[in-house]
């Protein structure tokens, strides 16, 4: 029921499949789309967890797992390929808006039926929307595993959307986007996105806005819901003590005589229907507001997320402001006290990516602050990293990845993700070697051509709008 | 480096060990006192999770270890029993301002090579400050654990509190309470704490104020350390793979020459020099802000951590409030859509506890937030719960309980805090057990007693200070 955080680790390899055919998300929905019988493989079998399969349905909705026969739970979740960057303007929180509804109740459930269904057996169950997908997930003890499918498939295929629970459902988003503007160090975030990408879907608020979701009508929801949440364009993924055959089995059945169940697979809206991305030249946008900290973002426009750099990158970002031991932090937290909280981080879209830095101090020191990120990053520009810091950098990728496994919602959003977003599962033992063979020049190469683009600033805190304009 | 967020699930048991005898943290590190070896047993195996090892060094230092041989990780942490609630007045912040110190630098480290060391195999190192304890952790692959035990070890017990350090992390720690008071929804939490415990330390911020933290001196800090941090009021805890005689070789050779290498036991102050707890009378408090939403709290004093009813409390909470499927989630958010944030929670210290409702909402539906909760708690206590509703609180215990436990990070607090808050590790199944034995009648006598009691309010929002006093 939230808006995702901003990641992460860069998982997945450039539409190249394991028998060295180019695919993406649709593309191996489509391939399979025509026969009448699902179709399935073993993907991996990784050292440290367990066996990957696939199975595309006739629809093309694919289903993938993952064994893990070690754990007691499973989680499980439904990822649609379909986020705020789909919407036209008018439809501004549209995909987030479902997302709310589909909690709302079907044919077969009341609300309170899908929540406590779950809830009495003690498993737990959310859902989230990102500007390129979503998703409805549950976590189950492994014997919950039929009723968390059952569940699951009957909210996201067969919603009915009453109007009634449109509108109530308006009213609690609407807290939600006030909850988000009394969250200064959040909302920077949104400023920040609006700066590169101003008025591209991108720039725009994930929930949307009081003026988009205050006129939205059901008509408009349920015309998205239709178009957009087709079997080609999902991805079901479930990683814990399971097995393949049954889960298939049991989404199927779950599936049967909703409008998910159709066959063969429907052509589907293509995510290339969506405007190329302009971005804006670099800007500085303040929002006043009477808070005690000022919260900044300095940034640039950064790379896509199949650009070959993105190991390079999470290297990079690592050593400057992605832990304790970076520069930023020990410059402006450790050496100077000038803030709790300074780090720097990386987006990465399908056709874009954003690098920045964010900061939150006090207002009086933010001119201190910035001057010192500047200057770290202007150094690093020019002088590059050092060997020991690349090095450490390459640790810090390859432990968070390695430690970041070790749950089944992890295991199961790697599935999809990889599924989703670059059409393939990279096995983790190439994903660390892809980490391995970054070389220090290829950090460096990349930091004097990034870290020296224009910056834009954004700005929550007690300013005018024209404070940071010289 | 965070004050820790609010909790939980009840765990342990009354200070009954298996072999019938009384004792509590202190009591079992004082019975090993005056030996001048290591006195090691194993615990319990549990069907969910590895062996537990426990050892009391000659110093009363505990270690606790849980042996996963299915993870790749560790996590090992240093938990102390010390917290806010130990502090006098002119203290208050010591505590948290010391666990920042411990990060800054030992005889033989910088702050960079405490967090560089870790993060340069990938690992994770954190620490927070509560009320009754405070906790450093890192989390590690299997391998690096030696490296994880020496650089905390050396971090916790032998820091140098540089003068010039404590200057510049003062500055940090005030922007961490600016960055604490920009976020109005954690902020009414220390306000409903305040107005239950008025000037008593449970009622203070765990992180001080400006007007504290400003004037503390080095030498104010270092007393806190030394008089606090001793042998006996420590546990280290440690899952994931690992073996425990190695666990506590490392342990003792890390802090062999360090102020924590004392032998035998030196006698500790003790949690009940604190001053006792003093509940005021139910009071209204308003803390007028320009924010988007108010945000209030609605609470009493609840039942402490040891007490029996704390198995029934649980399933009172998540029917009332604890999940989407219960009273109030359905009631003000699913039915009339009057809030996104809307929960229950009980709180629990060594003599007292905590019981309230939050919700975030329109500043204009307040009132109407607050009948709603007010007559939905006066139903529950006159009507009590249904047998259904209890069955599905007893399944979110013990399903949250289980699930909780497949991350090495969740297996080792569970040790830390079964040693340190109850002097004992209660067996999964034990525990699970407990929640099962609770009755209808259990949880409707303490609803009846509980939810009538008279509620203090506390409130953040754009209101005048007498707005709430009718």
């Amino acid at each position: 029921m939230s808006r995702a955080p901003r990641s992460s680790f860069p998982a997945g390899r450039r539409g190249v499949s394991p028998s060295g055919a180019a695919r993406n998300a649709t593309g191996a929905a489509r391939s399979a789309g025509g026969s009448s019988r699902a179709v399935t493989r073993t993907l991996s079998d990784d050292p440290l967890g367990g066996t990957v399969r696939r199975t595309v349905l006739p629809s093309g909705l694919r289903v993938l797992t993952e064994a893990i026969p070690a754990m007691r739970s499973v989680s499980f979740g439904i990822w649609v390929a379909v986020g705020s960057r789909d919407e036209t303007g008018p439809q501004a929180g549209a995909a987030h808006f479902l997302e709310h509804l589909l909690f709302k109740g079907t044919k077969k459930r009341s609300a309170l039926d899908i929540s406590s269904e779950i809830e009495a057996v003690g498993g737990e169950t959310n859902a989230f929307t990102t500007k390129e997908y979503t998703c409805y997930y549950a976590r189950v003890l492994d014997e919950d595993l039929p009723l968390a499918i059952d569940v699951m498939c009957d909210a996201v295929a067969d919603s009915v959307l009453e109007p009634a629970d449109v509108e109530t459902e308006r009213g609690v988003i609407l807290e939600e986007i006030a909850m988000h503007d009394d969250e200064p160090g959040d909302e920077v975030h949104d400023l920040f996105a609006r700066a590169v990408y101003g008025d591209h879907p991108l720039g725009r608020l994930i929930s949307g806005t009081e003026e988009t979701v205050t006129p939205m009508t059901r008509r408009q929801i349920q015309g998205f819901y239709r178009r957009r949440y087709t079997p080609p364009q999902i991805v079901v993924a479930a990683a814990g003590n399971l097995d393949h055959a049954a889960v298939v089995r049991l989404v199927r059945q779950a599936l049967g005589g909703t409008p998910l169940d159709t066959d063969p697979a429907a052509p589907a809206p293509h995510r290339s229907a969506t405007p190329a991305v302009r971005v804006q030249p670099a800007a500085t946008v303040v929002e006043p507001k009477e808070t005690e900290q000022a919260h900044v973002i300095l940034g640039c426009p950064g790379i896509d997320r199949t650009d070959e750099r993105r190991f390079a990158l999470g290297v990079l970002n690592n050593v400057l402001g992605g832990g304790m031991s970076s520069r930023l932090f020990q410059e402006i937290r450790e050496r100077r006290g000038l803030a709790y909280s300074v780090y720097s981080y990386a987006s990465q879209y399908a056709d874009s990516g954003l690098f920045a830095v964010y900061a939150g101090c006090a207002p009086g020191k933010v001119d201190e602050v910035l001057q010192l990120t500047r200057a770290e990053l202007a150094r690093v520009a020019a002088e590059g990293l050092t060997e020991e810091e690349v090095a450490r950098g390459k640790g810090m990728s390859k432990g968070s990845f390695v430690l970041g496994l070790e749950d089944t919602g992890s295991r199961m959003s790697r599935l999809a993700k990889g599924e989703l977003l670059y059409g393939d599962l990279v096995p983790v033992d190439e994903l660390l070697a892809r980490v391995d063979a970054v070389t220090v020049d290829e950090v460096n190469t990349l930091a004097a051509e990034l870290l020296a683009r224009p910056m834009s600033l954004a700005v929550v805190g007690p300013f005018k709008p024209t404070d940071f304009s010289a």
